[in-house]
């Protein structure tokens, strides 16, 4: 279940966005951030959105969304995602990815961009093209992967077919 | 002449930095920002920069510059720049992107990455191509143009040969 994350949430958020970002592998953020720190980062106020994955009473993961750029690159939205390391595999992933999808369609946006998706990252790469996204570019060297050293960076793209662009 | 910018520079660089905005053709900011809204959208504290062209006692351009990403994207560079309409032609923009070429350089940067370069600002490409650009990729329809409507946006990338990189 996915619905709109409160202010009460980031409580629950922040354990494993650091334990993610601490991990260096997937997300160029702030390094050691406390939990005052980050919210900012990642709780996003509207235009934007920002979304909580919900098994039971759990918080298993979460994505934020909103314009990629203000102004006359409005109309592009993009996201990030964090699943908690624990609820790996059980399809947390796609069903944040799938309600970015919904959500960008239903509030006007022309397309879906992500700037930045670590090239090692496989399963989330994998898991976006299944849902239609595709590679535009791989920026060379621009990740500093934990271990790995330098990586690509892809920038990913969706063209929605929101209302404007349906048939009669 | 190009130098670091000083806060008391702010107001000779907001009118060309609001007439450019409004024209619609380049860059996507927030349309209609006062000088004071303005200000943090382009005046960079470090690790990031700002400088003015100066010509005689003008103020010609600007650039703004520091790292694309912070943390694990900090390695890379990124870089914008305003030249004063009335001075176009003069190679004000050439010098803006030499100066953030040899800084990034200077400050230990391995590649520059340009996000969002409107590819119907062909000026612009083709200076920044000339400087040794390459264009990655362009994201489709990205930029709301407006007269020509949507039109892409280049991501152009430079690698830089610091001191890690020279041979002994």
């Amino acid at each position: 279940m996915i619905r709109p994350a409160t202010d009460e949430d980031w409580a629950s958020i922040y354990p494993f966005f650091s334990s993610i970002v601490a991990a260096g592998e997937t997300y160029a953020y702030p390094d050691g951030m406390s939990i005052d720190e980050a919210r900012p980062w990642w709780m996003e106020a509207p235009p934007g959105r920002t979304v909580v994955a919900v098994d039971r009473d759990a918080i298993v993961g979460s994505a934020k969304m909103g314009p990629n750029r203000p102004g006359r690159g409005s109309h592009v939205a993009t996201g990030s995602f964090m699943v908690d390391p624990r609820y790996h595999g059980r399809g947390v992933g796609r069903a944040l990815c799938t309600d970015l999808i919904d959500w960008s369609e239903r509030a006007g946006y022309r397309t879906i961009q992500f700037n930045a998706v670590v090239e090692s990252n496989r399963a989330a790469v994998h898991l976006w093209q299944s849902l239609g996204f595709r590679i535009l570019t791989t920026v060379p060297e621009a990740f500093d992967h934990r271990t790995d050293g330098l990586v690509g960076m892809h920038v990913m793209h969706l063209p929605l077919s929101g209302p404007a662009s349906r048939g009669p």
